[in-house]
């Protein structure tokens, strides 16, 4: 019977279209490290945990292991939770402990972003107060790249990618009908309090903007301002691209656009703010299109960028190596060298550095006179998109993405009760 | 000096991923052929023609041309334009003929869908009434696959191909998120009376619909019954991705949401059922998000099926060969000569056939009980969405797009005034 220690790898928040990389890469790397026993996998991140939910992934076969690199979404489960403080609720960390101790686990890594940050750190913190000896590190991942300490965010680059390319190939489409139908196209994009995502469709258009727009929720909207501003480019092009970010807020700092629920970290859900600009520009006399990305956004691994895919890989694997040294409380980030030729390698940074901290578009990224991105940000943007990351693709025309069995530990502990 | 017959070709109504194959080819085929002069493409559809706008295509260089095939949108503009009846406004005829004399065009090949083919048989009836001898041509193309006479539409397949996609990593995403956070997933498609698009996506589900819902404008909505049927959903899977038609209806045959502007043919612009489809759900008691795909969808070239790109090149050829045999008011169709392996060939129909006529969704194809696709319309699908036909990407990460010159022939006639 084998007494090396096990390895846990979890997913958190919302998805990509790429975390699986990590996932994938994580998995061989522990796989084929000789001081790890056995992988799991925990559903649905720390859930997966608490309740005793954990994959074998050993016997996951290896074409579908293969083929997991290549599939967006979480195959493992994702969850949005919020831990309490580690002296505020010790059940639930002696419960986790308990799993963890049960199965010998005295490794975790947690893919996710700022809020899943909050999570390995308080379980970084919850190993030495509940004694077990624990390594806990974050492995980074968001769409939105608003992280800390890493130069660019896994995920981040496939969803510019893929808003670049769709701005680029709607704003064709847009030019072709201007003259007689659609003349202003809105397209929404994610990204709450960051304007990354929005400012990606710039790279669809020149240094001078051309005819696409960019609202990030930065800058706080002026209905004035930008309707004399699309009145100038719909008579300079015929026709104007507006990309917006779910989170645009008008100058009281309240959303343009905000549902009624909120999730488990009390932020509003949001979507549905395309339609309100559409609105505005029908209003300046302008027949209008909208479309909201949505999850196509995060979840479209057939477009995906393969410097992301490349930075996504290397994360989940630098984690293992992380995570032997004992670097508990610790996660691997995106440190850039060069912007061209792009270099770049991972380097160690500080959970507690990275949670609940938000990045947002640097007031010098963005060109807020002419809605447009600056060659700062061309220049920062323009290598995370770089290369193209295809799946395979089935006779059925569709790709081949991996399902697996996802086949459980069996359970040595009673069920979770809060 | 030239004697010989020049050819004209134009796109009309809403472009697609692929219509400029069909461009390339019919220029390029034109182009070859010793029986032809000059080739010209009007700017914006029948408005070029109108206004004397003819593109010189032989002035645009060889690699642009090559480009052009693998463009979306429509690189020549093109309209939203209903032209009166022949006997009712013989000036337009007459001055649309006079264009044609000026440049000694003999040959129009009109790209479009069924309101372009109206306008396509209007032409072609004109030129005999105006004594100018004209030979007239349809191209099919739309997304839409709502034309009579042919198989499939081009256009269909690479727009079917980008939702079956994003249909399947979509549900991937809400699979990983379902667990703690949204639970319904809307995608709205286009479809104003047809559902073939919003049918594609169940080439993403097996053949008992898996978690995917099918929502076509043919089958009146009823809000107890799908919400039952949501129910029923996300207790067997955890979560459920519905595909909606822009064009659902209620039992009283009105539209779930419709915007307040009309087009020149007097259909009225919709977009926006998926929030009323979110909020149904959301009712419901499930977290849900939504996306629209709008212009997207039929934007992808990034997402493109080979299959249609190649019916699509293949009809823009046999509209060049129809017109040389002086096959007016006809136009090249798709005819399904097998399902598996997909045999298929191009065969002459008539643009009376085509014009102003709408094929729906045929009630074998669709299971209202289960709402998914049936196997008979699985079988049709399944071919046009196969093969990948991706554009070049540059360094920048994206495609590499064509930007025609479109530079016009000097005008010989005083401009057009109505």
């Amino acid at each position: 019977m084998s007494v090396k220690a096990n390895l846990c790898y979890a997913q958190s928040g919302g998805v990509t279209a790429v975390i699986n990389e990590s996932a994938a890469a994580a998995i061989a790397a522990a796989t084929a490290e000789p001081k790890i026993g056995r992988v799991f996998a925990a559903k649905n991140g720390v859930l997966g945990v608490l309740h005793e939910e954990l994959v074998q992934t050993w016997r996951e076969n290896k074409t579908a292991m293969k083929m997991l690199a290549k599939t967006p979404g979480g195959a493992f489960g994702s969850c949005r939770v919020k831990l309490p403080e580690v002296s505020k609720n010790p059940n639930i960390y002696s419960r986790l402990m308990a799993v963890f101790r049960a199965h010998n686990i005295r490794y975790f890594l947690y893919n996710g972003g700022n809020d899943s940050a909050d999570t390995a750190l308080k379980l970084s913190a919850a190993g030495k107060t509940h004694g077990w000896d624990l390594v806990c590190v974050g492995i980074p991942k968001t769409i939105d790249n608003d992280l800390s300490e890493t130069d660019s965010c896994p995920g981040f680059g496939s969803a510019a990618k893929y808003i670049a390319v769709s701005a680029a190939e709607t704003a064709l489409d847009l030019m072709s009908m201007a003259r007689t139908s659609t003349k202003v196209f809105v397209l929404e994009v994610m990204g709450r309090n960051a304007g990354w995502l929005a400012a990606a469709a710039g790279l669809a258009a020149g240094e001078d903007g051309g005819n696409i727009m960019i609202l990030p929720p930065e800058t706080p909207f002026r209905r004035a301002r930008f309707t004399a501003a699309l009145r100038r480019r719909v008579q300079k092009f015929g026709c104007a691209v507006v990309v917006v970010s779910e989170g645009l807020r008008d100058g009281r700092g309240e959303f343009l656009s905000a549902a009624q629920t909120k999730d488990a970290f009390s932020h509003r859900q949001l979507g549905g703010v395309a339609p309100r600009i559409a609105e505005i520009a029908q209003a300046a006399g302008y027949k209008c299109h909208w479309a909201v990305a949505d999850y196509m956004q995060r979840a479209a691994r057939h477009a995906a960028s393969q410097t992301d895919a490349e930075h996504t890989k290397a994360a989940g694997a630098a984690a293992v190596k992380l995570a032997l040294a004992g670097q508990n409380g610790m996660a691997p980030v995106i440190r850039r060298l060069a912007d061209e030729p792009y270099r770049w390698k991972t380097a160690p940074a500080r959970l507690k550095n990275i949670a609940n901290r938000e990045r947002t578009l640097p007031a010098g990224f963005y060109d807020s006179e002419h809605y447009r991105i600056t060659s700062a940000c061309r220049r920062y943007l323009a290598p995370l998109v770089r290369g193209e990351a295809y799946p395979e693709y089935g006779k059925n025309g569709l790709p081949r993405y991996a399902r697996l069995k996802n086949i459980l530990a069996p359970k040595k502990l009673p069920p979770w009760r809060d």
